[in-house]
């Protein structure tokens, strides 16, 4: 065998590359779109912005570009709406929900190509925003006009959208890796939509980079625990309203999250009712790798090896499993990935590539980084 | 308030003590039996047994017990079941299943008590023993009658019949901790007995000594996966059989192991179904509540607190907490134990002060170890 | 061999126990303290203080007590020093620097006998205190007649001083691991007190529980680091002043900590010139096994076997080993503790058993946890 | 600032790209340089080469290549020299040393340029060989001629030798750290070549995917420790000759590696007598400054920031900086690199560009992945 990196056409030339900028560049998501954008051959950053660190250049926030030619010494900027539109063609908001929104829309007002890391545009129904992300000061969702705009960034659901998409609202990382895994098995009809109960496990990246109690490496170094149980968790209604497009009805499920030892990755196991529970085992699996036979970045591990997030660590790759439990009736679908790249940063970038017109592996398909 | 450790009587002298033995001394719940037991003031280590590092002392093979008075130059010996029954009134075996059993059959033929730590006597019905454990040339149970006298070590289910044993099978460590969080809410007919789903996870330490790729650093250090799924893990038909005694019928329930990134620890999550989905989410707690009020090593967590493997670290505490999520109709109970002290050493401890007469928490009363 | 937990007088009643007060007792330290005396046989805790969590009960701020008898749901109070000299005769400070020494004045003031845990007392020479410690608002020792009582906590070196003593200064962890590893050859003049070289490593409990982006899981779990080198580290002139009375002149030496990827533990490596390079290997490791021969918490590992913290962890014991580069005539001293225990509140409670004339060991017995 | 990935020359097209092959392709540096080569835009992965786990697909070896197009499904073959001659131009040689050198003599008589990631070309003297790594078997070493033509792979230190090169000796991971430190303080005169100390922290993947007690998840999870201390590890002649030659004289030095509970980094502290105490501290960041302006992969700090492993994971880039103790005259040079990249597979992917002619950064210009 002989094997090379993906056949691509030449890297653009300086010139011919898309300025895109990042708002939000001194959180992890941040620096995940950096380390990507930085080595994607179609694309030139333009503009790093970024609120509390403005005027600190990038490398002291985040040493890992120390050095690196230009990056390192690239200064965090105040965000400014005319200076962004001046110099990128697509932004991507890496920002809290609620503060997202407010800048996404006037990005958009602009003409930009808006890729939004935040929840602000994944809930297509307002009221369910009002119900989730609604506070005292601000009740409704600020922008339901342009809600209706937004594409829910999962190539893997909504791939055609995204081609013509001008705002895309990434999805969640626990809900990314559950809709992957849970999704086909409804879609086909083999599980019933009736009773899910998703049971998932997170490093503790995704809390983001703001010290806390509950992420100091003391208390969160030698255990696990879950948090935010039982419907409390705001990516509870995301996940219900991509599965409740897959199986054609509306449904409501159990999510439990945890936080586990480990700086990335996420493993989502999805609990299922078979719609006939005398169907061989095998056929789960199929459905899996049927669907996901041409899938770019989504792989269906062969029959009995489990998804592991060690081995999708920093790749925009998802490993998906499924097993039957003839004994008690019951299947389960599990898949890993990197939270901070397909849970996150790497899926905002696939989701560019098919917004742009660009081949939708570029800039992203380097092998996960193992041990 | 005035705190001070537990009022005992004086501890024992010397001569008063029940000398005891640790066959299977070179393992990690043979360890920790060292620990727990060389602090127990009713008790003397009379002998400490293993096959593959007899001759070595304790302390080469466990450099933590080096420096101690006695116990760090403390030979481990080859087993031999007459020189055992000369020393000690008691025995702890914490061997491998099939070749567990062998052992404890001698031993309890020479009248002495004994905590076997291995799965050999824990399922009550040969014929599930022979399926779950059966080799070509082992395919049944080696003991069936002995069986039939040993108890399952789990004192808050079978607290009385502990008092009286002379065989012990302390529980497995998932058993355990699956068992503490659902038999309460079975029991009192909160939840249907019918499509439990027990997704659970372990520290490393639980896989034991023996070094493997699985528990290689390199490749358990960040990263989450499960293991044995869809009713393939031996420890699956022994929470059934406990679980089908306190819901008073045979259950079937899917059970879902995970190796996670710490060294101790077990977290038990349960997924059950109401009997009656209006009933108020208190009443779970309630139920939970009541059923531990007067355990020594059961806390239940007040509402809003979730278990966490940090905070029982070393001690035999178990900490339970339940929810309900009343979007999705489902419960959620958990418990969060150390996987080699409530799960396996420390309980068996507890067993012994009972079936010895001992209060019940003496040498167990020390607080977790946290951070 | 038989081995029982070491002979002791029995416990204490309630009424004949010695009443304890910790101030301080929502940080680490303070926990630790928690544990450890609320398993002495011979004191009872009589008042916990704090500040920031005055109000909650312990097991709210530590939930590794909850479920325990009395201590879990004993309140943390705010400091008032009447209140504590009403209760208690003992009193642990785990405070920080400068806001220590005020309250030790006062509770010295009032006959007790305290046990702080700070850095105030333990730099001999005010001027060092000013230089090391002191800030533009308080450029000197708030007590410098206070400080010529204080007794340097470090049985090992000072151990009939600490027989009567009053104020006992509880050594840093790094002077700990650091003098335990290095005294014995500099007093026994084997190493030179010219250009000592400490490298040092510690875990993450040492910084504290109050979050921060250094000790952030996501910053802190994969990595290691350096931080205040080069002489810039507080430890820095504690280290000196014992090693220089171990040496009998004032010497200088360059210490650098480190930042490991684990909860607990301190490894010393200290790095001395031969006065001798002919000398025989053995003699190093001889001169250390004579002089803590006798040494109830100090273990000297056989030739060839080398410290490692797993093997300390939560218990007050030192390992130490020493090895001689006979091709680059260099002295390698090292030594593991725990940082929480030897290295703060175990030999605080050491100290406390000298100062009140228990034997040494009551309370720390127990064996290291391990794994 | 706009900033883009660097500008190179179009990827080579299949049929121009250079046919390299890896042999000892199932360890973790194997893993390492497919992950780097299958990304390298001038070369191609003609083969793929392992004993114990010939026949099996890449992807079941190592599943975090499983998916990707040709890599997953790339069986590992057993060695076979004509084999790999009539493929590939270039090889990779990721073998242990002794195993190593018998098969580099085989390929570079069939004129292949190989990179020897082994230690069995490192040593010049083969007299030093013979010292270190002789056996009884095998006392000398196998091949003193091929020995003298082979370059020793730092490019740092040998870049011109290496642009005609056609044996690499790639160095070896601490030795690559330590020489970056120190190297340049030596060869300016500012520090002596008496009496260096280096220690030295390793991350666990350093000791490869053999499972060990050693490394075992359990043991090394929560500790740290030193090993081979005092002049016993192989890499301590490796760090001489190379630092003798910096200096311009022989020199010995002590040399501590330790054991960390991370994956990936080495740090390196390398302590040194100044030459003249008097010097100001800027001296010395500024020597190193001007030593690695124009290095492609070596940053040096500014002053007062201080390398961390966790900021150069996954890259080839190593951070070097230095401190002045003035207090007790001793210079502290530090460096951080990932073991398996810039201290294995990616300086030995620097070593074939520089001898291929490519650019030096190819293929290995992609920021560190943090968190």
């Amino acid at each position: 065998v002989t094997t090379a990196s993906p056949a691509t056409a030449p890297a653009a030339s300086a010139a011919d590359r898309v300025p895109v900028a990042i708002v939000g560049a001194s959180g992890y998501t941040g620096a995940e779109l950096v380390r990507l954008l930085s080595q994607h051959p179609r694309v030139a950053i333009a503009g790093l912005y970024a609120r509390g660190k403005a005027g600190e250049p990038l490398a002291k926030v985040f040493p890992q570009f120390a050095g690196l030619p230009d990056l390192g010494t690239a200064p965090l900027e105040p965000f400014d709406e005319a200076a962004v539109a001046a110099r990128a063609r697509v932004v991507f908001c890496a920002l809290p929900h609620g503060e997202s929104a407010r800048i996404v829309a006037a990005l958009a007002a602009r003409h930009l190509t808006v890729l939004d890391l935040s929840a602000d545009f994944r809930l297509k129904d307002p009221a369910a925003y009002a119900e989730w992300y609604g506070t005292p000061e601000h009740p409704h969702h600020p922008d339901p006009e342009l809600l209706q705009h937004a594409v829910y960034g999962l190539p893997e659901r909504h791939r055609d959208a995204l081609r013509t998409a001008r705002l895309v609202a990434v999805p969640g990382c626990y809900p990314t890796a559950t809709i992957l895994a849970a999704a086909p098995l409804l879609e086909a009809g083999l599980v019933s939509p009736e009773g899910l109960v998703v049971d998932a496990k997170s490093g503790v990246s995704g809390a983001g980079r703001t010290p806390t109690t509950a992420t100091h490496f003391s208390e969160a170094g030698e255990g696990i625990r879950p948090y935010k149980v039982a419907g409390t968790h705001r990516h509870t209604p995301e996940i219900e309203q991509e599965l409740s497009l897959a199986a054609g009805r509306v449904l409501r499920l159990t999510f439990t999250p945890h936080l586990v030892p480990m700086t990335r990755g996420i493993l989502a196991c999805v609990y299922a009712t078979p719609t006939d529970p005398t169907r061989p085992a095998a056929a789960y699996h199929e459905a899996l790798a049927a669907r996901y036979a041409h899938e770019p970045f989504v792989t269906v591990l062969p029959p009995g090896q489990l998804p592991d997030t060690s081995f999708v660590r920093g790749s925009n790759r998802a490993h998906v499993g499924v097993a039957y439990d003839a004994r008690a009736r019951r299947v389960l679908a599990m898949s890993a990935i990197d939270n901070l790249v397909k849970g996150a940063s790497g899926q905002a970038v696939q989701c560019m590539n098919l917004a742009l017109g660009f081949a939708e592996h570029e800039g992203l398909a380097g092998p996960a980084m193992f041990p």
